[in-house]
């Protein structure tokens, strides 16, 4: 029978259904081949992207020039309008804000065939750091409330580009889905006096199924109620409320990789997308939210029921999905 | 400069990229044309689909024989399983449900040439009649607190099968989105004494710019807060908190067909998914609740960042949309 699970953390139902039980071979998509062609985000390319923000540069080479190993750059096509003030207007009945929000791209590294499961996990580091580094400096805006960091990999998962790069969007609210899991993980703290992140790690450690991997500091898990087939949690193992580098970055980058790695084995490259969820900037240390990484490989598509309801369905238990996660050979 | 727009009805924030501004024709995804080959929703096929729940036989033809204009039945691979009772167990930290509903398909028509746009608009209303027809009997059934009506057309929005159909799940608890709406229009209306679809109502009749089109009794609207371009919504013009036919399904029927005409003229037969939206079984007689039909183009990708954070990013203001949608000659 179907089972229809709660995550507790965003309060969403999935239903996970086991008859399909759908193994990593049932999912035809895959990430096509690199097409290859002219790229603005290969070396020797910098002056066709809007000026560098930061970079990585052994040599102290100059901005925009070749010598890199990390690149952040300005999104040509921004979601959002990085001046302008912030005003809030009605409009009748409806509210709306201007567009104000920072919208960035990290170009992992100079060379158009590697992938983040592939790089040098020195270089996964780097990305990270990048990430801090990016916060820090949007916070100093106070238009913003939050960042969001993340990363679309492959056509079918929404990247325009191939070369491997994520984002960042500084926004003037705090999303909607960081704010639920606040709320909740709040409500929960209020009541029980322990995160709910920690609690659930304690259990699936205890209980082992869903865990895939771990190393001193953090933990891979398929969370309980994965919204698709291969859903991956990282978090750092003892409470932090934030995202930044007192995690360890590189055994961040360690596990991360790891994960990537096995995705990448058991589902044969899979289109996927990687968000990083953290408190936001007016309270960034607290005792109720536990800063992670959601990992999504982009195996099912969105229809009907789920645009009315809110609800998943998932074909693959996030127990199958571990093992076959923990047993992956990379 | 782009905006940030809340819906007043989910709360949810969507950022409508105006510079981005894309056109009809800026969007290359349209379903492919009909293959065709043998289908088990086809007439003369009706051995090949499990037993019929119900049809509309105007020579009163034994079931699952020819001679119907629309068929009933349930799913050949239920997303829930009909048999057993509901149970609600933890697991440590976790809450889980067995995955009990219905799961039903309503074959729209015997001819695989013809979709919702293109078949009598007669037929339109018999399918809406389905529709009223399955809920009233899963109501019956104690187990189930919520029918969702969907729909899924061309294989990007999720269909898997080319003749057109529709779908009904059936299920142990109210969806989370509907469960959304429920609440902030219940807060709507204890702060206001009105109900906020009413109030959507007659301000976007008032301005006219959003309005798509409108008869009698229903009005056909671009959402101001469209979490996809030409996103449409349809809604009785009084105050109706339940889908049932004392909401008029020929006039119903007719405004859901010239909208379809419109979406497949101006998108060139885009994927789409349609959803009802409507009162749960428990209160389904209210002041604050007005049931609506959703309608979804599928002409974006949903990646990190919407994953992420909940938001939407469209790239077609519904102002525009809609005097698209107005324009077309159909």
């Amino acid at each position: 029978m179907p089972e229809l699970r709660k995550d507790p953390i965003s309060g969403r139902w999935v239903i996970i259904s086991i008859e399909r039980g759908k193994r990593p071979s049932d999912f035809g998509m895959r990430v096509s081949p690199k097409k290859g062609g002219f790229c603005a985000f290969c070396e020797g390319n910098e002056h066709t992207t809007p000026p560098e923000i930061m970079s990585f540069r052994p040599d102290e080479g100059k901005p925009d020039t070749p010598g890199w190993k990390l690149r952040v750059v300005a999104n040509k096509f921004p979601a959002l309008s990085v001046e302008g003030e912030l005003d809030r207007v009605g409009e009748g009945i409806f509210d709306k804000i201007n567009g104000v929000g920072a919208h960035e791209v990290v170009i992992e590294c100079p060379d158009h065939s590697m992938t983040l499961s592939t790089m040098p996990v020195k270089s996964v580091e780097e990305v990270l750091w990048a990430f801090h580094q990016r916060m820090q400096d949007l916070k100093k805006d106070k238009r913003f409330k939050y960042v969001l960091v993340f990363k679309n990999e492959g056509d079918d998962a929404g990247a325009s580009l191939e070369h491997t790069h994520s984002q960042l969007i500084a926004l003037p609210i705090v999303p909607q889905l960081v704010e639920e899991e606040i709320v909740q993980s709040k409500q929960y703290y209020d009541y029980k006096e322990r995160c709910i992140f920690c609690d659930i790690i304690h259990q699936e450690t205890a209980s082992k199924t869903r865990v895939i991997s771990e190393n001193k500091d953090f933990i891979a898990i398929a969370p309980f109620a994965s919204r698709s087939p291969f859903e991956t949690m990282i978090l750092p193992k003892d409470h932090r409320s934030s995202f930044g580098p007192d995690n360890n970055f590189n055994l961040l980058a360690e596990i991360l990789q790891r994960t990537l790695k096995q995705i990448d084995k058991v589902l044969d490259l899979p289109p996927y997308n990687l968000m990083i969820h953290t408190s936001p900037f007016k309270n960034e240390t607290n005792d109720y939210y536990h800063w992670h990484i959601e990992i999504l490989p982009k195996l099912t598509k969105i229809a009907g029921f789920e645009w009315g309801s809110g609800f998943h369905i998932n074909p693959t238990p996030p127990e199958e999905a571990a093992k076959f996660m923990r047993e992956a050979d990379v």
